[in-house]
């Protein structure tokens, strides 16, 4: 009997085969053409289980910095197989005394877990209602999109902490950066925010922004 | 303390930067190839402000013509920084008596905000009920997806309008240049719209069908 | 022959009619559940033609204000219609002086379209680059979904704008206000922001935060 | 060993039973309130197999009628199981000389699978190009969302088909429907369509319209 | 008056001509870039008729096998149309004794609709509950998107029906070709299904897997 | 100047308030209508910072079972704020020779990240190929939806891991519970697994089934 049923199965698999749908998954290919719809999708048969597999969140990041803390990125740009499939990942290592400055993802909500130690968390909604908690080992939170938010140290020891986004690319403003590392005129910074003049000069000098 | 610091967030930065990620936007690439989800996009290096500003509804259309209106768009193929972002828009100009006939947008809601003089307007819903209305400046109506509906001048000067669209390629279906103004055959014509053959030619004649 | 024809379309018609299908739109019923797909429908025997007009932008609103701007929503939530449509407005009034300071819409993308005056304008990529413009009438920009942006008169006249936006409720979180316009501490704002504590407190005064 | 064992697996599947997640399907409940996502959701403990089979496509619609055709719907509100879940079917029914009028789904494309006999069909894209075939038994065709298209029996037994949707609630706008069986005044669809008088006022006396 | 008129109507329809916007429809071309929304899109201006008619489904597959029963696929992959539609078509072919074995659509819900004879089908959901019925010529059923289910021949005469999809690319995992046709060893098969050696080595041998 | 300034804004911001929009956030009231979107909202106002933390997953799950495993999960039934938010996440503590069983999510990918231990994973595709992959601490693996995979202790210490998900009820079918925890009649199983009698009988017994 053995080997030679099935016919009409086998002929369905495989005709279904020749041609990679994008149904399955479709890994990145970074040299193709990018669309809104994420990067283009590397040959199917190219890709191999290793594909799915991303090792670089197993080591902390240097948080022998200013700010404390480090933030290392799993998203389709770094792990290719994530293209399409709606979700991403960062870990944080985030040293007593360190914070995560404030920031929005303007393309997805974000979802963290504390692995190790005690992080402050919050956001504030667009009725400028902050929401904010005292975060220990195992528990978990959820930062609506595009909502500002931030993470810092809540305890004698670094926190460690994975966060997960809805969507492959989340983006990633944090608001210091986008208004004192580039070369935006001060006048301009000052009209937009109403914060002093040489207050946006000595975060520029800090930044390294311009202008 | 000035400049040495922040290198983690520098480096954070820095790792997201060198692959254009979709999330921010992704203007157009016209020469590109083209999916469901829209145009390829442009390499970020080549992005510039110009990119994000258009002026082609600056100037009124011509009016002097039959129907007396002119609709001039801003959709993804004149305004390539739309790709992907979900929105587009048209500038209406309507001479007293113009009209700009029976249509669908089989891809967009539509958003239409009066600027000057009067429109009267209306769409017909599926269960065949008409929603009409006479817009004096400064009114906004909405025509939901798919539906047939019109704008007409409703005073004795030119009316100016914006239409937006919930889609960077919102579509365009005239009913008359759907059914007479190509080379659908008359006795087809006259079977699926119960119109008599003398109308339809007559209609064909004006708008360049044939058949 | 007259009219006892097409039983058979009055029958598919009529049986499409008594259960209002959500296809065509959903008026929203601000007392009914809401949900993520935003609010319940009002029954569709109770819409008229008057639920598809708004008229809330036709009035200048007044500019006699610190900021010298007003903005003026149709947002979903005043202008019912728009629930499940994927598409809002509001508009604008910039005073000679005045601005739109820095601020997101966490949930929709913006096209502004100037109908008076002058307007500077600009957003920041999640690359921390900056994409700026003088618009003059009749001139349109896109500001892509979740990104800091900011709208400011650029001339000696008072700025007339309409901002339309890719959802019905696309969310407003303006930067000052998040972070000072409540009871966020003092001491946690320096630390996620690195702004000085007399700065942030100077600025907690005028917009009314504590702490 | 038996069946004391898997005592995790069962308790996460009971964590998981109480509360009916929408995640499976939502059968719909046509009596609670409806949102842009479709119709509310019957509880869970009160849906049965019975729920997920519909029998109103099995018996042909009569054609006696002036359009020698009948459409059956099996839209979400026939079927109550399909809300949610982005498909829906109806039942064509063509008798020789029979015709479908020219119509749209304002929010579906349609796919068409010929069961018995022979039909003509098209549909015309917004650049007013028609796309027509004669369709035999077994053949599919599909028309891409909310574009113009038709239906009629191109030979001499009746032919049967069945209309499958890519939504749940596809919408249904017939053309003639919608200019010549309600109130619109004759001299507004004059405007709108370039129709002249007698022909509009003759269609609304067969379609049952007044005006 | 004729056929110089309309110049507007002709610009505007003529403005957006050049550039195929995807809104109407996406015609894959298998030799373009895939992305996560699909295929390729084929140029507008060689798209024809033909395109949008596909007769694969016209003839029943050979029931000749062990399963007794064919599975003919009018997916993306055979019918490029469907590209970005939403929708898609499979044949079912099943002979008396014959079994379309359990399986999965991982990306759409299915709507299955009995053409000839009977069929006992039947799906199972996350709550472990399974939902059966038999079928009957005419008899519509829907399977939720990504269940395990089946379908069967219920009578003396072999069944045929149109199963329909919510995606143009559903996909398809069959249970026993995931396990056993390909060279999962045998050993981790044991411990994530519970079977016991010697079934999952016999099932391996009929479906050609190895390990 | 101080506090009486910004009276737009607050004004803006006030016109905002009233009327809870879903755009930021819709924590789930599991008393009110479900639909095809999720849970319905909390009240705005009865929302506070407690909604949108978790603590369900710091404690490990008892592995004294015979899977020697444990699924902890923070779906949107048991963390409420996910609702509409688009991921979720659980805890898994997988035992020395503990196994989380063959099983698909029929609505989201799951991302995995391995806090503690060695886990063996792996999914099988569409066209029956199997990805797996040794997952040291800190390694990512990612399962497109709707795929079959499984994951199982790889050493000689139990293996703690975070699952996250692109929804916030992916929604869980294990395959063993799903043919063999009810009351399918064992031919039925028998003909559409080709599984013997004997062995799903077998199975049945162990895992509560009847039939």
């Amino acid at each position: 009997m053995a080997n030679v049923i099935f016919p009409v199965l086998l002929l369905l698999a495989s005709s279904l085969l020749p041609l990679a749908s994008p149904a399955d998954f479709c890994v990145a290919d970074l040299y193709g053409p990018t669309s809104p719809a994420g990067f283009s999708c590397k040959k199917e048969s190219a890709v191999s289980s290793g594909d799915f597999v991303f090792s670089g969140l197993a080591n902390a990041g240097s948080t022998a910095n200013l700010i404390k803390a480090a933030v290392t990125p799993a998203f389709v740009a770094q792990f290719h197989a994530l293209n399409g499939l709606g979700i991403s990942a960062a870990r944080l290592d985030i040293a007593p005394g360190g914070v995560v400055p404030l920031h929005t993802h303007p393309a997805a909500s974000e979802l963290l877990i504390v692995i190790e130690g005690t992080i402050l968390a919050g956001f504030i909604s667009s009725a400028n209602k902050p929401y904010t908690a005292t975060l220990k080992k195992g528990d978990v939170m959820v930062f609506p999109q595009g909502l500002l938010h931030y993470q810092a140290n809540g305890g004698g020891v670094t926190a460690v902490a994975i966060a997960t986004f809805s969507a492959p690319s989340p983006g990633l403003q944090i608001t210091d950066f986008a208004l004192f590392a580039n070369n935006l005129p001060t006048p301009l910074i000052q009209k937009v925010t109403f914060l002093d003049a040489p207050e946006i000069q000595k975060l520029k000098k800090v930044l390294g922004g311009s202008g």
